[in-house]
C-alpha cells in the first residue's frame, strides 16, 4: 500500500475514535447523569491521549514526506496538504509546553468559576497571568516554524490565512462607523416600543416549535437530532451531528433563534463531503467559515422579515395570534439593539464591538505591548468609547465573563465577526443572483439558498483557501462592506 | 512500578475504552438516529480492534507471571487470579478462528434475520452447520487447556464452575416435575379468570409510572438512566448505567415488569465496589448471578403480591381505580402460565422448560452426538414432552427464534434458569432471615432486601467463585428445591 494509502487509513482510524469521543462528549453534555461526571472525563481523557499519540505519530511525518514524492491527483496534493498542515499544528509544541499550557488552563479555568462570582480580579490575575505567559511561548515557537508573527500564528490555527495586517485593516475601518451607527440605532429604536413577550412559554411547546423550524431549514434527521444542555452546541461527527440548545419558559425568543444558528452548523457539517469525512481536508475550512453558516442562518436570514413571515404561522401555532406575536412585533424582537455587558448576550451590532475589543487587547498581550494587569484598564476605555458603557471595576461583567482566556483560547475571538462578515458577503451574492429570494423565503422555500451554500461552501470542506473558497462564491475575498451594508440597511432603513 | 501495579494501569486504560464504547453502543440503540448507523458500526468495530489488542497482549501474560511472584495480598491474588481466568478465555484461540467465527456467526445471522420471517429452515441450516462446526472447534481448544469436557469449556465462559453434570443433576430432576406443574398450574388457573387491561395506556404515564417504581427499587439516578430501545437491555458501565425498555400503548403490564427486570441488572452493577471497577475481579461473578438479580426483582419479588401491592398506588394513579388495577387482578395478570411457542414471552413457569431443552440440544450438539439437521425433530419431540405444544414444520416460532445459536452463543442458555434457582434460593434465605419482608415489602420498605444482596451479592463482585458465593450467602451451593418450592407455592397455593 502506497504511503498516501497509508495517510488514509491512519485518518480513518483516528476518525473512528473521535467519533466515539464526539457523542461520549456529547452525552456528557446533553444525556449524562451527574454521579458519572468523573469516570466520562477520566475515559475521555484516556481517548484524547490515545487520539494525540496516534495524530502525532513520527510514521504519519514519514508517510508525509513519502507521498510528497508520490505522483498524486489534485484533489490529494490538496488533501496531502491539509494532513501536513494538521500534523504541523499538532506536533510543533514540545509536551512540556502543551502539559503545562492545559495545567495552567485548568487551574485558571477552575477557579474562574468562583472567582467570577465574586467579581476577584486580583485574585484571577495571577492565574491568568500563566496562561498569558504560556500562550505567549507557544506563539513565539510556532511562529518560528510558519514565519508568522506571534499572534498571527495563534490566529493560523483557527484562520489559516488570516493575518493581523489585514484584521487591523477591517477593525480600524469598522471603528469608523461602527460606535456612530450603534448609537444611531439606538436612538432610532427608541421610537419604536415593542411587545415583550410573556410566558410561560413550556418546553413541550417550545420543542415541538424548534423541531419544526429546524425541518423547515432543512436540517436532516435521519443523521443527526437536537437535544438540551446547559451551553448550546453542534457536537457529533458528520455523519451524526447532534446539536444541543436550552429552554427557558419564560423566553421563547432566544431558544428558537438559538436553534436556527446551531441548524447552520449543523448544515455545514451534515453536508461536508462524507468521502473525505476522516481527512483534515473533510473538514469546515474554518472556525469564521463554520459561524458565517450559523450567522447565515440567524442573522442573514434568521432575523430577517422574509423568514419570520415563514415561521410566522408556527409561532402562532405554538403561542397565539395576539399582536405579541403579530410579524411587527417579532421583528422588532429579533432586531432590537441594545449596548450591554455581556458579549454572548449580544445583537448582531454591538457584537462586533465586542469582539473587535477582545482582538485589540489579545493581539497586544502576545505582541508583549500590554500587560494582563493592564487590561482592565484597556477594557473600561474601550467599553466606553465602543459601546458607551461603564464597566469600571466591575469586572465579572468585564474582563472575566469569557471562559476562552482563562483556558488559553487566544486567537480565536475574531473569528465570530469575521463569520459575521463572511456570511453578510455571501448573503448579499445570493440576493444579486436571486433578486426574487426574500420572496421565496418568505413562503418557506429555501431552494436556491441551499443549493448555493451546498456548491459554494458546504461542498467545499477544506479544499480552497479561505480568500479562494469566498473568491468563488462570491468574486471577491473578504470584504467588510458587504457586512456594513446589511447592519444599515437592517437597522437604520 | 511492580508487575501487579502495571497490570492494574493496563486495566485502568481498557476499562476507559471500554466505557465510551458501552455509551456510544448504549446510544446506538436509544438515540442514534437511523442513517448513522455505518459510521457507528465502523466506530465501535475499531474501538473492539484496539480492546481486543490491548487485553490480548503478550505484555499481560509476562506481567501475569511476574506477579504470580510477588507477595500480594489475598485480595490482590482473587484480582490477579481473575485477570488470568480472562486473558486466558481471551487468548486461546487463534486469531484465525475467531475470524472465522464472526464471519460465520455474521452471515448466519443476518441471513436469519429473512430465513425466520419465511420459516427457511433449509435455507438456514447450512449456515448453522458452519457456525456449530466452528463452535465446536472453539470448544475443543478451549478444552485442550481448561480440562474440562467440551461443552463445559463453553459453560465455563458464562458460569465459571458450572459443569455439565450437575447441570444434568438439575434438569433431570426438574424433568420429575416440571411437566406436569406447568399442566397443574394450567388446570388451576383455568377457573380464575381475570381482566385484560385495555388500553391506550399513553407512553408518558407508563414512562412516569416506571420511573416512579425504579425509584421505589432504589435505582440510583445520580449514575443511571432509562431510555428506549427496541430489546431492552443494561448497559452502560458501573459508574453510569443505562437500562432501556420499550412502552406499547395497548400493554403496559409487560414493559413495567421488564423495567423492573432490568432495575434488578443494574441495582447490581451500580452497587459492584468502585475501587475495582476496571478490574476483572470487579465484575459481576456470572451471567447466572446476574439473572438472579433481575430475576429477584422481577420474579421473585417484582410478581409477588407483596411487590403488587407497594405500587398500587402508583398503577391506580396511573390508569384509574377499576377493577382491572385492583391488586388481586393484578397478581393474576402477573402470574398467568401460559405454554407457548416462544422463550422470551413465557412465564417464569413455563421457561424454564424452555431452557432445559435448549440446553439438553446444544450439549449434545458440541458433544458430537447430535447434528444440527436433527435439532427440529427432537426440538418437536421434546416440546411436546415438557409444555404440550405442536411445533412440528414451525421452525420460525421452534429451533428458529433465537438469535443466540445463529452467531455461535453456546453454553449461555443455562444462565437464564441457573439464574431463576439462584434468585430463589436467596429470596429463601431473605425470607427466613426476615420474616416479616413481606409485610415490609408491601410497605414499600425494602431495606432488609437491598441490604441483604448488598452485603451477599453486589459488593462481592468476582471475589467468590459461585459455589462459595452462594453457600456464604445461603448456607448452601445451588439447590434447585428452593425454586421447585417457589413455583409452587406461588402457582398451587
Amino acid at each position: 500500500m502506497n504511503a498516501y494509502k497509508q495517510l488514509l487509513e491512519i485518518h480513518e482510524r483516528i476518525h473512528n475514535f473521535q467519533h466515539l469521543g464526539a457523542i461520549a462528549y456529547w452525552d456528557q453534555e446533553a444525556m449524562m447523569p451527574q454521579g458519572s461526571n468523573d469516570a466520562r472525563s477520566k475515559a475521555l481523557a484516556q481517548l484524547d491521549v490515545l487520539v494525540h499519540e496516534e495524530s502525532t505519530s513520527s510514521k504519519i511525518n514519514d508517510l508525509i514526506e513519502e507521498s510528497q514524492t508520490l505522483s498524486l491527483s489534485k484533489q490529494e496534493q490538496t488533501s496531502l496538504f491539509e494532513i501536513k498542515r494538521n500534523y504541523d499544528l499538532k506536533t510543533v509544541l514540545p509536551s512540556s509546553l502543551v502539559k503545562a499550557k492545559s495545567l495552567a488552563g485548568s487551574k485558571c479555568g477552575h477557579a474562574w468559576r468562583e472567582q467570577r462570582k465574586n467579581n476577584d480580579w486580583k485574585g484571577f490575575l495571577p492565574n491568568l497571568e500563566e496562561v498569558i505567559k504560556l500562550s505567549k511561548e507557544e506563539a513565539s515557537i510556532r511562529a518560528s516554524h510558519t514565519g508568522l508573527s506571534a499572534y498571527d500564528s495563534l490566529l493560523n490555527m483557527y484562520e489559516p490565512g488570516m493575518k493581523s495586517e489585514s484584521l487591523d485593516d477591517i477593525f480600524s475601518e469598522v471603528k469608523t462607523w461602527l460606535p456612530s451607527l450603534i448609537q444611531d440605532v439606538v436612538e432610532k429604536q427608541k421610537s419604536e416600543s415593542f411587545i415583550n413577550p410573556i410566558g410561560p412559554f413550556p418546553t413541550h411547546i417550545q420543542k415541538e416549535l424548534g423541531l419544526k423550524v429546524m425541518k423547515h431549514l432543512g436540517f436532516d434527521f435521519n443523521t443527526g437530532r437536537i437535544d438540551i444542555s446547559s451551553h448550546p452546541f453542534c457536537g457529533g461527527v458528520p455523519e451524526d451531528v447532534r446539536i444541543t440548545t436550552r429552554y427557558d419558559e419564560n423566553d421563547f425568543v432566544q431558544s428558537l433563534m438559538g436553534t436556527v444558528h446551531e441548524t447552520g452548523h449543523a448544515r455545514y457539517e451534515q453536508n461536508l463531503p462524507l468521502e473525505y469525512v476522516s481527512l483534515p481536508v473533510g473538514n469546515a475550512r474554518s472556525m469564521g467559515i463554520h459561524e458565517s453558516q450559523s450567522l447565515f442562518f440567524e442573522m442573514q436570514m434568521g432575523r430577517g422579515r422574509a423568514f419570520l413571515e415563514s415561521i410566522h404561522k408556527y409561532i402562532q401555532d405554538a403561542f397565539g395570534e395576539g399582536e405579541t406575536f403579530s410579524i411587527e412585533n417579532l421583528c422588532k424582537i429579533y432586531n432590537h439593539v441594545k449596548p450591554d455587558f455581556i458579549r454572548v448576550d449580544a445583537d448582531e451590532v454591538t457584537y462586533a464591538a465586542h469582539v473587535m475589543l477582545r482582538y485589540e487587547i489579545e493581539k497586544e498581550l502576545i505582541n508583549g505591548n500590554l500587560a494582563a494587569r493592564d487590561i482592565p484598564e484597556v477594557w473600561d476605555e474601550k467599553m466606553l468609547s465602543y459601546l458607551g458603557i461603564n464597566t469600571q471595576g466591575n469586572y465579572k461583567n468585564g474582563v472575566m465573563q469569557d471562559v476562552h482566556w482563562t483556558e488559553g483560547l487566544i486567537g480565536y475571538f475574531p473569528s465570530y465577526t469575521l463569520g459575521a462578515m463572511y456570511a453578510a458577503q455571501q448573503f448579499n451574492t445570493v440576493k444579486n443572483q436571486y433578486p426574487n429570494v426574500n420572496e421565496n423565503i418568505s413562503q418557506g422555500n429555501f431552494s436556491q439558498i441551499f443549493s448555493w451554500l451546498d456548491e459554494n461552501i458546504w461542498k467545499n470542506a477544506s479544499f480552497y483557501s479561505t480568500d479562494e473558497l469566498m473568491k468563488n462564491a462570491t468574486g471577491e475575498v473578504l470584504n467588510p462592506k458587504y457586512f456594513k451594508a446589511h447592519l444599515e440597511n437592517r437597522y437604520l432603513k
